[in-house]
Formats: structure tokens, sequence, C-alpha cells
């Protein structure tokens, strides 16, 4: 048996009270003209500030570190860093852990050094690992030499791995006993502990060289004979990952399979760590704001009073290509400006074709990308997915665009720009159909995230596209 | 004591494959000349076709009901069948409950009532009452019939609330015991079962009147002291639901307080089941696909092959108001043809106006809609948010309207345009900061899901107020 008992929580365990952030928002606020005085320790002169700085304090110390990150989250710089200070200092580690990345910049640039080292003072390697990148050299340094050897490897090893890789969010904490031993003896191992590690729900089976032989699920240790050994309990067919495995590939497994742990094993099978479903339902849903974030035109989670001039450099990337396409689109109105003259109401209707095709291709896009996420597209399909999307559109072409060519018909008196509307819609949406599903079948083949950036892509065709099919259909047949 | 212990399995354990999709595309695609023949008892004359039935039947034996799902979502129609008639029978029921809506809808159709019967046999209630309303109804009739009145009575309860309660996803399976006893005493009725709940990760522990008091986590129970009572070890704060509560609210709290397990209870506090992490992802899984399609224009997850017509409905809601949109666009542009006849220049550069207000717009109500999503947003603050909006509105729009106007100004050989260029864009971009903030939060405010069209809303707006605004300017300053 490997590992020794003795594992430590980190998170106190208190009764936990229904977040009222409103309420804290007010105090916040009131307590705003002596933000400069605020501190765990000291009172405040007017005794009804006094009075809501101990009830702001009381609140925050009831929180769950989770909330108190959520609340820091929602304020605006100054009472933020009230709140911060206010906050439980012994749950600091946990609320840094839990914040978003432009958050937690804020919060350890609110604090000294020996309040930053107390605050990492009891996290897991892991867990230090993870905060590293965000805090100041020295403190890493200084936190790193309180640890013991072991740890210190595991905070380097924890390091060396990329952020969407298993082994940067590996638990070095676990348990595991051999093969040969009575079910009886586990549990009186168990006993030795004074904590198992969270979220616990089995047991690593090693050999003597430290190698995965299976897992004892705690279920099934609990309703099996004392007298059993390991062996004949345990289970063999284990799910296991490797510290550079990519961790959206492991949260879906965590999730098809239904798992609560699973092993992480090197490139020996040696149990090096395990992963836990806890990690993976923040990388699911981290992932999926990612693809909402990305699909806005936001590079990343954005500090939600973030100083006007982050935001901006947070959103440009976006808004210069969206100028880019745009413009694009733009000098090929510009092209076609002599039939405009002739014909204004063509300059009222193009917005119309080249909208319908942005709105269809990204229909397209979304469900592609959503089926590729999943695994479910191979080769040959790309070609089927395509004819059923055609069709689509062609149907949807004609009903729409048979709706809206008799509409412009009766506005401008004129059959031809009803045919030519119908036309133009038809085949904008078909240009649409086909784009939205080579663009991810190609990012992907390019070996590129086949969402990122595929919404602008698709638009900027369908605008382009649209605006030329109109005009070019006009030009040719109404002049 | 209150839970007798016979609870069993319903999926079975085997050794899992890594799955190798394209494998099975090319197989269920070879085999698709005899598919009227295709059965899981029954050879093909073919010997070359007959080798590749017991191929294909290898692979899908060896698979988790969640890849079954998986593979048959991503097939074609007849495909699917064939795929679907060869996989393990024992495993229909978990292969129907893992599918989506869609294609749960043509598997049902392709299995007649014995094979339904067969298949929802070893169910849950809580899992029968999910596949209930999309069985035939006198399957679900005969379904219940063979089981117990207690069961029956929890299909009821389950099939009473709305899919987005608790109470549809709640779990009967459950271990409760008395707090007074001792722990080796509950470690000996733990052993008297066959196995235990999945995801057993903490005992409930109850009063006489099933009044719950407190939970006894597993972790605890295996460190503790065999003689201490349970009422010494368990935990007394314990975040529990209603079975009216909102699944998304609960997943938050799993995310939120990493849990694996909770406790349902009744109006007078009496335990009445449990929900689990598994199905809690799920919820978090589904509740940003649907964001994401729901942003699309999708009304709802699509088979990947549905029929054309099937496409067409899941797609027109969105894209007739997209067309009613952009008709009342296109009117606005009309109101201007006499200032465009003029000035052809203005028919190029006004999508550009409309289009980046619409990017910026995205970009503001994304971030908010994220944020009211994790409560973050009260009453005063939207006022806050609102003139931080503001401040980045009228950065982007000095910036980026003073490059397109630069641009417009050397293109068309004139400083009015460029002057006017510059305007427009600042004065859409601080239009779209404006709905985009209040956009979600009325909607917030009239109970409606922030998310759900609200990116329509804002592209509507600011397309028609962008034509506003650019022509607008136009016609009193250049004419």
């Amino acid at each position: 048996m490997s590992t020794e008992p003795q594992i430590t929580e980190t998170v106190k365990e208190r009764e936990r009270q229904p977040l009222n952030i409103g309420r804290i928002h007010d105090l916040a606020e009131a307590l705003l003209p002596v933000h400069s005085q605020i501190d765990q320790h000291t009172s405040i002169s007017d005794p009804e500030l006094n009075q809501k700085l101990i009830e702001l304090m009381g609140i925050l110390r009831d929180l769950h570190p989770a909330d108190v990150a959520n609340v820091l989250e929602s304020l605006p710089q100054k009472e933020r860093v009230i709140v911060w200070k206010l906050a439980e200092p012994e749950d600091d580690g946990n609320v840094l852990l839990e914040v978003s990345d432009a958050v937690r910049e804020t919060l350890i640039d609110a604090m000294d050094k020996d309040e930053l080292l107390a605050a990492v003072e009891d996290l897991d390697a892991d867990d230090l690992a993870e905060l590293a990148e965000d805090l100041p050299q020295h403190v890493v340094a200084e936190a790193l030499q309180t640890r013991d050897e072991e740890e210190r490897a595991q905070v380097q090893a924890a390091l060396s791995y990329e952020d969407d890789q298993v082994g940067a969010i590996m638990d070095f904490e676990l348990v595991s006993v051999r093969a040969d031993v009575a079910c009886e003896v586990v549990l009186r191992y168990l006993r030795r502990f004074e904590k198992l590690p969270d979220h616990t729900d089995k047991i690593f089976v090693v050999d003597e060289e430290d190698v995965l032989i299976g897992v004892l699920p705690i279920r099934k240790l609990l309703v099996s004979d004392p007298e059993e050994t390991v062996e004949n309990v345990m289970a063999k067919d284990v799910v296991r990952f490797r510290p550079t495995d990519d961790v959206e590939e492991a949260a879906q497994a965590f999730e098809r399979y239904d798992l609560v742990t699973a092993p992480v094993i090197d490139e020996n099978k040696k149990l090096i760590g395990r992963i836990t479903i806890d990690d993976m339902v923040d990388v699911i849903r981290e992932e999926s704001e990612a693809d909402m974030l990305n699909m806005a035109g936001l590079q990343e989670e954005e500090d939600l009073f973030a100083p006007v001039w982050d935001s901006v450099k947070n959103r440009w990337v976006w808004l210069a290509v969206n100028l880019c396409t745009a413009f694009v689109a733009s000098r090929v109105i510009g092209a076609f400006e002599g039939s405009i003259a002739k014909i204004v109401a063509l300059a009222a209707l193009m917005p119309i074709v080249a909208g319908i095709g942005g709105n269809s291709g990204n229909q397209t896009i979304t469900m592609i990308v959503r089926a590729m996420a999943m695994g479910q597209i191979t080769g040959q399909q790309a070609g089927r997915l395509l004819n059923k999307e055609i069709g689509v559109a062609l149907v949807n072409g004609l009903i729409w665009g048979g709706v809206m060519g008799v509409v412009s018909w009766l506005l401008y008196q004129s059959p031809g720009i009803g045919l030519v509307m119908v036309a133009a819609m038809t085949l904008n949406l078909l240009l649409a159909a086909a784009v939205g599903v080579m663009i991810p079948v190609l990012l992907d083949k390019a070996g590129r995230d086949p969402a990122l950036g595929s919404s602008v892509l698709i638009t900027a065709v369908t605008d382009s596209g649209g605006f030329l099919i109109f005009l070019g259909l006009a030009t040719i047949f109404l002049l």
C-alpha cells in the first residue's frame, strides 16, 4: 500500500446560507466612502457604517468560496476590493481558484506578499500550480520552499503541461492498494486516514511497480465479502487517461461513462494521479462558454467591470475582422453603383438577400460544428450532409424567396424585380448551405477548431456573395 | 432503516473498446443493399456481406450504450436502422435514454411492441418516465402493469413534473439510515445490498417520519470509529432540493459545491428521492447547447440526417423572424431612396455601419447574458454597466469610425462622406451598447429567458438603426 494516510481538507465545512447578492451590493456600495480604511481587524468611527461593515463580514463568512467568487465577479473594482478584504482569509486560496482569470488578476493586485503566501499555504499541489502563472514569481518561489520535495515535484509536473492537458488538472491525492489483500484489510487501512481525498468513489489497485491493474469501486467494497481479495472484486476494465490527453476529450468520457474519478497513468502504465468530476464539470462549462464568447466575438471571459480600455482590447480583434469583411462587401456593392443609380430599389432590397443567407448559413454551421464536437462526422458523410443541406436550402429559397419576390413585385410594381429576388435568395441560400458544410469540415481537416471564427467567415461569404448575386442578376436582367 | 436492499444494475459491465466510428459507417453502408433482411438471428446468403454483418455485430456488442447512441446519431436513416437492429438488445433501453429526442423517435418507429417492452423492462422508474412521452401509449400502459404499486406511483410522480423540474429527473433508489445507530451497523446493513445505487457517495439520514436530518458521506463513514453513532458523524448542513426546483439551478449548485448526489425532499421535508451528478452534467451540456442552437436560430437539437422537410420546419421560425426584421430595415432604406439616387456611394457604405453595430451589440449582449445566468446582475448595476458599455462604444466608435471615415474619404474623395461615416458608426455603436444592455435586462424583468432571441433583436435594432442614422445624417449634411 503506497499512500500514507495524511490527507487534509482545505475547505472547512460550515452552514450554507442562501446567497443574497443584492444585499451585498448595497452594503459594499454604502461602504465606498470609507473604502480606504477597510480592514478585517479595525472598526470604522461612523457607527452606522460600522454596523454595515459588521453585517457584510457576517454574510461573507457564511458563504461558500464559490459564492464569494461569484459575488466578487459581479462587483465594480472598488467594491470588489472591499468585499475581498472582508471575506474569510482562510478561504482566499479557494476563492482565487474559483474566479475568472480577469477578476483573479484584480484580486491578486489588491493583496500583499504575506496575504498571498497565507492564501496559497493550504492549497494542493495541482491547485498551487493552477494559480502559479498569475502570482508574482517571488511568491511562487517562496510558497514552494514551504513544501516538501514530493510536493515541489508535483507542482513542477503540473506546470509542465499545457492548460488543456489532463496533466494540468491532475490531482495527486489518491488511495491505492495491492490486489492480493482482503477487502477487510482495505477497510482497516482506510480507517487509518484522517480523511479520504475528495470525491473518492474508487480505490486504485496497483502492482509492486505501481502499475495500475484495476480499480476497486467503494460501492463494491462496501457490499463485498470481507474475506474476498481485492483481485476478485476489482474491475479490470478501467477508463484511464494519460497526462498529455486533451481535457475536453476526458470531460466527454466522464460524461459518457458517468465517471466520478478516473486514474491517470504514465507511459509505463504507472499510476501517477487522478482526475475528478468537479474539474470535468468546469471544463464542460468553460468549453461551452468559450464557444459562446467566440461566436459573439469576445476573445476571452471579460471582467464585467473591466476598465473601458481592457474591454476595448478584448473585443477589437473581431471588430477588426468584421470591418474588413464588411469593407469587402461594400466594394462588391461599389462595383454595381451604376446599376443602383438606375434602379435605386436595389439598394433597399439587397440587405434582405444577404441577411437570410447569413442566418441560414449559421444554422447549418452550428449543426455541423456540434456533430463534429461529438465525433460524429467522418469522411464520406460530408458529401451526404451537403446534399441534405442543399435540399433544405432549395426548399427554403423557393418558399421565402417566393414570399419576398411577391412582396417586392407588389412594392415596386415590377415583376422583374420580384423574379430577381426569388432567384437571388435561392442562390444565396444554396451558397450558404455549401459554405456552411465546407468551412467546418475544412477547418477540421486543417487541424483547426471548427467553431472558432466560422460564424464570421460564413457571414462574410453570404454578405459579399449575396450582394454579388443579387446585383449581378439585376444588372443582367433588369437593365 | 427504510430501504430494502434489492437494487440491481441495468448496464452490464464489460471491456470498453475505443470507438472506431469510421469502420462502423463503412460496414453499415456496405450492408445497405440487404438492409431489409437484417436481423440479430439470421445470416445473409452472400458470404462476404455475412462476414461484414458479423464484424459489425461484434463491434457493437463491445460498445457502451452511450457510444452506440453517438454512432446512431451520426448515421443516415437506413444505416441507422441496420445498426439499431444489430446492437445488443439488452442495452436498448439505455441507448434510447442517451440519444437526442429527434433520433429517439426514428429508433422507436423501427421497433415493434415486444421489442419496446423488452427494452424498457429493466429501466428504473425515473428512466421509464423519461421515455414515456416518446413511447406509444399502449406500450407505456403495458410496461407499467409489470411494475409493482410503488414503482407505478414513482413513474406517475416523475411524469407529473415539467421536464425542467428536479422531480422529472429525480432518482428513487437511495439508501437511508437512522441517526441513532452505530457506524458499524450501517456498514453491516450496506453489506446486505447486492449493489448500492449508482454514484452513492453519501447515505441519507432520516428520522422515524422519514424527515431528512442529515447525510453521512461514505468518505466519512469509512474513516470513522465503528462505535460512533451516525448522529455524531453525519453532516447536518445539506444542500437539498425540492422536486419543483429548476434543474438548471440545481446543476449550478452541483457545480458550485462539487456535489455528486443530493437529496430531494417534499414540502414536509420528507426524503423522497435524490439527484445525481451524471444527470446534472447532461443538464449543463444541454443548456449550453440549447443556448448555442437558439443563438443560431435552430429551435431544437436536429437529427443530422433528418428528412429535408423536418429540417425546414425546425428552422423556419427564425428565418421568418429574420426576414421580417430585414424587411423593416429594407423599408428604412426605401425611405431614403431619393438620397441614394443622388449619392450612390451611400448604398455601398451603409452595410458597414449596420454590420459593426450588430457585431458590437452581440458582444455586449453575450457578456450580460452570461453574467445574468450566474445571478451576478442586480438592479442598480444595470445603470453602471450601461455607463461602462457606452464608454467602450465611444472609444470603438472613434477608433474604427475614424479608420473607416478616412478610408471612405479617400475612396470617394469627399471629406463630407468621411465625417458622416465617423458620426454614424459612433452613434450606431452607442445605440448597440444601450440596447445590448437593455434587451436582456428587460427580458429578464419580464420573466423571459434573456438569451432567447436577444441576438436577433439586437441585430434588428442595429440594422434598421444603422441605416436610419447613416442615411439620415447623409441626407441632412451631404445633400
